[in-house]
């Protein structure tokens, strides 16, 4: 397991030693450069280092009065969000040499409260796809076994939080991309409601169901960072005692790899045992809503792309330029009726938390499998690692849902547990999983 | 020029005539019986007559206590929209025995406010048509030459209007189909900004672009329909003096029959004498959000038809089959980003009326061609009757404006003058055009 100057911290750790002056701004990021750099052969995290504009940031906080919740405190962001005057690639060769103007918002919001950008992490080409593999600047390991993925397409930044080299990372989440690469590094990480983060400046993967996420190694610090980017209050929640939580079952939740039941079956019963109610629930549409996910996302990636493909499809690695042929022939009368499903879908959403708090699921239904792998069994019975990572996780995008990965105890490969709360309760449901943490912890 | 029993007079005269009861229900249905069984061999403007039904309510009106808005006011509805127990055939062989069994919503708003269904009117089929000529039951002739198109797609209810049959009628329009038939008929009608009225009930077309609207003989009976359907307020306006109306102009605007550009100009000298003040206003982006319309519709039509077309195709007319068959080419890439174009031109619609109260256009290029013309000479250069009726409306049916048909003063075949008006403002543009018809009538 890579380890670095974070290991065994929280980012609120990191706050309060930066704030009581425990720990120099400039001596941190020179920390971090350090640790990146010796990370970087094993891990690939990053596409780019910016370690000028980190150490100016540096010096800057340290001459300041720490006023911003994240003052000093280094951060990595995915690198399809526009970072002023840095590399931002796509991990796409189509953007091989792009140097934005402009931060997103984003961006803004993280300096707004002090963040200091080390660098741009690793990023599946243009986010679209949950290994984290395939991309301009090669694919990204696993902190605990860097010849397993780290998931995707928020690989980098999973890792990079997983490596200790950050204490907070963004990515962003159109099908499970920041709560799959934080199951499978063993992270926390959440996809906020739909909307709930500004997209601006972030390059578009299918824009009905682009969000901007955030990782941490804890609930309290994934918090720290929903609520700097999306502007939100204070997250305080209900004790576990009397917690309802759904657990949905059947068929389309049961292809489970047996390391990913027995611990998940584990967290569940520590759950129970400290005073939760759960019920199983049924998703009906599961697979219905997974469809409705690959039609919608299939023809927004197209009408991203449709011009570079056209014109440059030699730019493309195979597997997206595979993927972007086969949905350009998803036809429009099936797109019109897929996004009429989904509008439909999110409209209703909040009766299916008729009694019930939160879901609870299994983040994958396996752990990180080798990097490249394809057709082959990654156990559960699933012989597609894309199909197997998405599958718990599109449906709540499509539904628009707050979701949020976090880590299942105990020894081996990572396990997520994945936590989906009603629209628009993102700061409930994160409430609701740092008393989780501290119950199960 | 065919007459009925409301030739010459108004809504709001038909409306005292029966509240003062100088009018009794029962009677006057029968002339409405008798005046739509004279007229239907010419003009064809009725697919069912509800007999039975009507006079069944208008019995219940006469014993009744006069409360609603349109107490004992026979009305005619468009037959894509449901009505429970009477033949709904959306113009077409696939529906050509269904029967509904509940009404829509705004046929249940109609009975509340005491109004009597009398029957059925022509649609182009599935409303898919500007010219009213090609469906089911044959083409709906212009009371003011029946050889001539009574346009559409609500042919059948400008037509019943136009010949006096009844006071007022209910149509539907996606991309012109109440203010196309109403400039080509001569009488009045509203397509409400979008979401205004609900859909429920009424076969779809469009559904990003479909609205309910209205059609009487003067502004003032629009207005009362539209009160009723869309529970709107009390209509009150400025006058004409001062008014601020900007005219669009630029090549798109600018194919006018020789006919429609002396009368529209001699119409807005009226208003310029009337004391408005007049701006041209360009609208630089029409002929694309054209393009979106045919996109949007096309991938939606499709994705309501598609089983018909795959299972049934020979029970379409030829034209319908024809452009279902066409629109089923519309890569979904294109019409995501149509769809993209069209929320973004929502939102910022009403930057385009600043300084202006309402915009002002020829509803149509051309004068009501022959039935059944096309790929000919239709005045103005334009040789598809289609694309001519449809270009100077499909623009704000994008936007999802408010936009009203009223006819302009002279002789001849009939002349339409459009008022578009700001989002949510169909008060106000019901208002405007009441000014406008007062000032210059």
């Amino acid at each position: 397991m890579t380890s670095g100057p974070f290991s065994g911290t929280t980012l609120a750790d990191t706050v309060q030693r930066l704030r009581s002056g425990a720990t120099d701004p400039v001596d941190l990021v020179e920390e971090v450069l350090d640790a990146v750099a010796a990370a970087q052969p094993v891990l690939n995290a990053f596409v780019t280092v910016d370690a000028e504009g980190a150490r100016k940031q540096a010096r800057a906080a340290r001459d300041q009065q720490p006023t911003g919740a994240l003052h000093g405190v280094p951060v990595a962001v995915k690198d399809i969000v526009d970072t002023a005057g840095v590399l931002t690639t796509m991990g796409s060769r189509h953007f091989a040499g792009h140097v934005p103007e402009r931060d997103a918002v984003l961006v803004r919001r993280l300096r707004r409260a002090g963040a200091i950008v080390v660098g741009k992490t690793t990023t599946h080409e243009f986010a679209y796809g949950p290994t984290g593999d395939d991309t301009a600047n090669g694919p990204c390991g696993n902190p605990h076994d860097p010849s397993r993925m780290a998931g995707g397409s928020s690989a980098g930044s999973a890792a990079a939080v997983a490596a200790g080299l950050v204490p907070l990372a963004v990515g962003t989440d159109t099908g499970g991309s920041v709560r799959i690469p934080a199951a499978l590094c063993g992270v926390t990480g959440i996809r906020p409601g739909i909307g709930r983060i500004p997209t601006d400046g972030v390059f578009p993967l299918s824009w009905s169901l682009d969000t901007v996420g955030v990782l941490a190694t804890d609930v309290a610090g994934t918090a720290s960072g929903w609520r700097v980017l999306a502007e939100g209050g204070d997250v305080e929640g209900p004790p576990v005692t009397g917690l309802r939580v759904g657990l949905p079952t059947g068929d389309w939740f049961d292809r489970l790899d047996p390391v990913v039941r027995a611990r998940f079956d584990a967290f569940v019963e520590a759950l129970g045992r400290a005073g939760a109610a759960l019920t199983r629930v049924a998703v009906p549409d599961a697979a219905e809503l997974h469809d409705v996910y690959v039609t919608v996302q299939s023809a927004e990636a197209v009408a991203v792309h449709h011009e570079r493909l056209a014109e440059n499809a030699d730019m493309f690695g195979n597997e997206v330029r595979r993927r972007l042929n086969a949905a350009t022939r998803v036809p429009s009368y099936l797109y019109a009726r897929a996004l009429r499903r989904l509008t439909a879908a999110r409209a209703t959403a909040a009766r299916r938390f008729s009694g019930l708090d939160v879901l609870l699921l299994p983040t994958a239904p396996i752990t990180a499998p080798p990097l490249h792998a394809r057709d082959t069994d990654v156990g559960g019975g699933w012989t597609s690692p894309r199909e197997a990572l998405l599958a718990h996780n599109t449906p709540w995008s499509v539904l628009g849902l707050p979701a949020l990965s976090m880590p299942v105890a105990g020894d081996g490969l990572p396990v997520g547990a994945q936590l989906v709360g009603p629209p628009g309760a993102d700061a409930d449901l994160l409430a609701v999983a740092q008393a989780i943490e501290e119950a199960t912890g």
